[in-house]
C-alpha cells in the first residue's frame, strides 16, 4: 500500500505546473499520503533535494507561472549509475510512488529509473507543445496558445498601419500545435508547420508566390506569416531575410520565445493540471505504474507511457479550412 | 442548390461571434456562394436591416468582441405574424439558408421561423453559458471563464490581503459551467451552483458551517464562495447580507456581471468559431435543416436542434475532486 | 540614529504595496538598517505581529497584488490606550522610525501615534483613489485605472452589440480620479463625478436629457455613463433603476467592485511604489517626521503629513475636453 | 481664420494614435473646423490619399492599437520636389493647418515643408520610444513599458524556474526609457542602457562580474539583464553568445521586438493622447505654427518645434536606485 509519494517538475517548465503540484498535495492529503517534492527535475533526485509538502504550502499557488519545485534538463541521467543513485535516494525516503511532470524527455527518464527502481512511476503531461500522445492537450499548451495570439494581436496592429508583412516564429520545437492554433486565432494568411511540410522542407518559392498573389488579389494589406521554429536553417531572422531578398515588399521578423512558456495558466491549464494531478495519485494509489495520467475527450485516461511518444496529429479540419480561407484569395487574383 | 445564404447573431453577445461571422463569409466564399448579414438578431429579418458581407468586411475581425451585426433579444418573434413576415423578407431577398449564431432562445426562434419558411435553418451554438447540449463548449464560453477567473485572482489579492471572506457572483443563468470552472481555477473553497443543490436552494447553514470549519481548521485566512447568478432571492448582495448577519466574520459581495460578455476572444474561441462558421456553411451546402453546428470531441458535428435543449452535465470528475479539496479541511478540524 | 526601521500597510490594499515593501527593504539593506514588517496594519502593532524582513524576502514580489504584510482597518486605533501600547511596542522591539503604506485613515493614525512615541513616522500614500494632496499619484491608482479601463472596454462590446446604455460604476469613495480616468479613456458619454455634482447631488433630469439627446443626434448607439460610488442612494443599481423609470430606452448597471484593488501592478505603480519606498528610507535616515514620501512633477517630495488631507483637484483640461466631445452631439441635435 | 484642418500619422505606430485622431476630429467639431486625414503620413501628401474624417468615423477607436490612417516612412520627403508637391497638394485641399503624429523624424519633415507651405504646422509625440523633448511623455511609451513590463514577468517564469540568466532586449531606439521602466518594473538585476554606457561602449567583463558576484552572493537563482536595442554589434542575441562564452553558466536572449508597438492603449496613453490632440487644434486655431503639443507637469504645454529634438534625461533618482538595490548584493559577496 502506497504511504509516501514524490513529485516533481522536469523538462521546459509550462504554465499550470504549480496547479498540477497543488492538485497532488490536497489530493494526497485527503487520501491521507504524504508528499515529498523534489527540486530541479532529476536533479533533485540524485543531490537529495527535496521538502515536504503540505496543503498550506500549495495555497495560492494554482495562478502562477513557472514552478515552486523549480526545473531543470538533465542530461547526465541516462546512466546506469545515476538512475541507481535515484532509486536509492528513493528508498531512503521510502517513497512509494514517484509523479513527474515534464515532457517526452521527463518520461523517457522515467522509463530509465524503472529499470533500477522497484516504485511506481507516474507521468503527467506538462509542456506548452502539446506534442504528447494520449492526451487531448497538455498543461501548459492553453496558456502557450493564448499568450501567441495576444503577441500576434499586437504585431499585427504595426502590420495593418504599415500595411506589412511580418513572419512570426512561435514555440513547438517538432509540433505545430501552437503555430496552427495561433496562426488560426490571429487569422494569419499563411502558416508553415512541421507537419505540413513536404519533404521537411520550406518551399521558400511557394512563400512568396502566396504573398505575391494575395497581394494582388487584396490590395495592399497587412499579411502574417506565423512558423514554428527550428524549420528553416538560421531561424525566422534569416527567412525572413531571405524572403526579403526575393520579393519587393519589405518582411520582419518577430521571434516570439521564451515568453511562451510563462505567465499565469489561462482557465483550463489551471483545471487540466488540476484534473490530472489529482488523477495521477489515485492512479498511483491503485497500483499503477508507468502510465500517463491524460485527459481524453474531456474525461481522465490513463496511459502506458510507451504510448504518449507516439506521433500526434493535427486536426485536418482546422488545417483545411485555414487553408481554404486563404485560397479564395488566390482565385480572385 | 444553394446560392445565397443570411446570417445573423441574437441573443446575448459572446466574444468569438465575429470569428463565426468571418468563417461564414470567408467559407462561403469559398463556395461561390453570396452572404447577406442581418442585423439586431431577428429585429433585422423583421425591418430589413441587412446588407451584403463580403471577405473585406470581415477582415481583422477575428479578435474583436461583440458582433459586428449587432444583437437583440426579439419578444415578438413568436408570432404567426412577424414569422410569416421574416419568410417573405428573406424569400424577397433570395435567401436559401438562413444561419443563426445564438442561444437556446434563438434556436426556438429558428423552429418556430421553420413553420412558415422553405429554407433551410442552421444554428451555430452563441453563448457564454455553455448551456447548450450536443457541443462539448459553446462559442463564448473560453473567453466568459478566463474573464471571470481573471477577476477573481483580483479580487483573491484583496481576500488575501484582508483574510476577508468574498461571495463572487458570475454568469451562467441556469447552468453552473462558469461557476465551475472558475472556482476550481480560482481555487475557491466553496462553489454555488444550480446543479449542485439540494431541494433547488441554497442551505445557508451548510455555507456558514463550511466557513467557519475551514477558518477554525486553517487559521484566519481567504475564502472565497463562488455562486452563479439567480439561486438566492437578491443575488449576491442579500446573500452576503445574510451571511454577514450568521457569521461573526465579515463577507463581501462582488457581482462580476457583464464585463463577463465581453473582451477579445481567447484562442479557443476564435477557433472553435472558426470551426462552427465554416462547417454551419457546409452544412446548408449539404443540404442540412434545422441542425446545429457542434463541436464533440474536436470533431465538427451536425446536431439536430431539439436535441440541443437537453440538459447538460457538468464533469462529475471535476465536482468531485474540487469538493474533495476542501472537504480535507474539514477533516483537519 | 536610526538603526531598526518598521514597515506595515494599513487601509485599503493597493497594487504596488508590494512593491513599496520590497523598495524599502533593498533600500535599508544598503543603508545597513534593519527591517520589521508588522502585519495586518496598526492592529499588529498593538498584538506584536511582526516578522524581520531581509531582501530574500521581499525577491520576485515586486509584481504581486496585494500585500504580504496583510492589511486591515484597526477602528480602535483612536484610543490613547492602543497608541500607548504601539510606542510600548515599538520601544520594546527598539524601532526608531515606522513607515506606513495606507490612505487618509492610515495617516490619521500616525498623527495619533505620534501624540504617544518618540520614533520617526513617515508615510507613503497607497491607495487606488488617488485622493491624498501633496503627490501628483498614490500607489495602485494606475493599476486601478487600467483595471476599470480594461472592464469597461469589455461592456462596450455589449453594450454596442446591443446599442444599449449602461451605467458603470467604479469606486473612488469621495474622488474622482478613477472615474474621471476612465469616462476619458473609454470614451463614455457621460461622468457623474462628486467633484462635478451641482449640490452634491445627481441631477437625474440632466443625465437622461444629455442620453436623449445624444441618441437623438447621434442615432441608436451604445452609451455609457461612468459613475463613482456614493454618489446616489442606492447606489449605480438603484440609480439604473431610475433612469430606467425615465426613460424609454433600457439601462443596465455594472458596478466593477473589489477587482479595482487587486492585479499585478502596471509599470508606473511598480515604479511610483518602489521610488516612494526607497525615499521614505532616505526621510527617515534624515530625521524626518509626521513626512510623506510623495512625487510631485516626477521628483520625490516631503510633504507634511497635514497638507495631504487638503482636497485635491481633478485636472481641469481633461474635464473641459472630456464634457466639450459629448457637448458637440448635443449641438447636432 | 483656420476652416479646415488635416493630420496624419507618420514613423513608427504608437498605441494611442488613434486616440488621438479621436480627440483632434472631436476638438474640431466642436470649434465647427472640418477635418481631412492623409493616410500613410507623408506618403500620403504626395499621392493626395486623403478622406474627411467625421465624428461617426472616430466613434469607438478610442482603445484600438495601430492607426486608422496608416503609418509609413517617407524617405523621399526630403527633396524640394515633395515638399513642393506637398504644399500644392495642401492648398489644394484648402487645408490651413496640418497637425502631425510622429516622432522626430516626422518632426523634421514638418520642418522642411514649412519652407515651402504658407498653413501652419502642429506636431503630437507620438513615439512609444520617449525620446522627445519637452514633454514629459510620449503617446504609447506607457503602453509600451507594460507590453515589455508583462513580458518579462513571463520570462521570470521561466528564469525563476530554471534559476536562469536571461538577456532582454526591448525597443527604444537611441533612448533607454523603456529599458529604464522595465527594469525598474520587473526588478532586473542589471540594465544596459544607452545613456549608462562610459565610452558608448558595453563593457562585458563588468557585466560578467555582476552576475557572478550576485549569484555568488544570493545563491543560485534567476537573474535579468534588460538591454535596449543598438547597444552591441548583432544585438542580444550576439551578447548573450559572448556571455555564454565567458561564463559557466548558460545566458538565454529574449528579443521583445514588435509587440512592443501595439496593444490596446493603456488609460494614460488615451489621456494623454486625448489631451494632446485637442490640444494640437486650439493651438492650430489660435495661430501657432512649428509647435508641438506636449504635456509638461500634468499640463497641456505648446514646445517650440526645434527644442523637441534636445536630448532628454532619464530620471536620475530612479536610476540611482536601481543601482543600488543591486549594489547591496556585490557587498554581501
Amino acid at each position: 500500500m502506497i504511504k509516501r509519494i514524490a513529485v516533481l517538475t522536469s523538462g521546459g517548465d509550462a504554465p499550470g505546473m504549480n496547479a498540477c503540484i497543488r492538485a497532488v498535495v490536497l489530493t494526497a492529503h485527503t487520501l491521507n499520503l504524504q508528499v515529498i517534492g523534489y527540486r530541479h527535475g532529476y536533479n533533485g533526485l540524485l543531490s537529495r533535494e527535496c521538502q515536504p509538502l503540505h496543503p498550506g504550502d500549495v495555497f495560492n499557488i494554482i495562478q502562477r507561472g513557472g514552478t515552486i519545485l523549480r526545473s531543470a534538463r538533465c542530461p547526465e541521467f541516462v546512466t546506469e549509475e545515476s538512475a541507481h543513485r535515484a532509486a536509492k535516494n528513493l528508498d531512503d525516503m521510502q517513497i512509494d510512488a514517484l509523479l513527474v511532470i515534464g515532457g517526452n524527455g521527463s518520461f523517457k527518464g522515467m522509463q530509465h529509473l524503472a529499470k533500477f527502481w522497484n516504485g511506481k512511476l507516474i507521468g503527467m503531461p506538462g509542456t506548452i507543445d502539446n506534442d504528447i500522445a494520449g492526451t487531448d492537450a497538455t498543461i501548459g499548451y492553453y496558456t502557450a496558445i493564448d499568450t501567441a495570439l495576444e503577441a500576434i494581436d499586437k504585431v499585427r496592429d504595426t502590420a495593418d498601419a504599415f500595411e506589412r508583412i511580418f513572419l512570426i516564429e512561435v514555440m513547438g520545437r517538432h509540433a505545430g500545435f501552437i503555430g496552427l492554433a495561433s496562426a488560426v486565432g490571429s487569422g494569419a494568411e499563411q502558416m508553415l508547420l512541421p507537419e505540413l511540410l513536404e519533404n521537411g522542407q520550406i518551399d521558400v518559392d511557394a512563400v512568396v508566390a502566396h504573398v505575391e498573389k494575395t497581394r494582388a488579389a487584396r490590395g495592399k494589406c497587412s499579411y502574417i506569416i506565423v512558423t514554428t521554429e527550428n524549420l528553416y536553417p538560421g531561424g525566422a531572422t534569416a527567412l525572413a531575410a531571405e524572403l526579403n531578398r526575393r520579393m519587393k515588399v519589405d518582411c520582419r521578423a518577430a521571434i516570439l520565445g521564451y515568453i511562451q512558456r510563462g505567465g499565469s495558466p489561462v482557465s483550463l491549464d489551471r483545471i487540466l493540471a488540476t484534473k490530472l494531478g489529482a488523477y495521477a495519485v489515485e492512479m498511483a494509489v491503485a497500483g499503477q505504474h508507468l502510465m500517463m495520467a491524460g485527459e481524453h475527450h474531456g474525461e481522465v485516461v490513463a496511459v502506458p507511457l510507451e504510448e504518449t511518444f507516439a506521433s500526434k496529429p493535427l486536426d485536418p479540419y482546422l488545417v483545411r479550412i485555414q487553408r481554404d480561407f486563404f485560397d479564395l484569395l488566390k482565385l480572385q487574383g
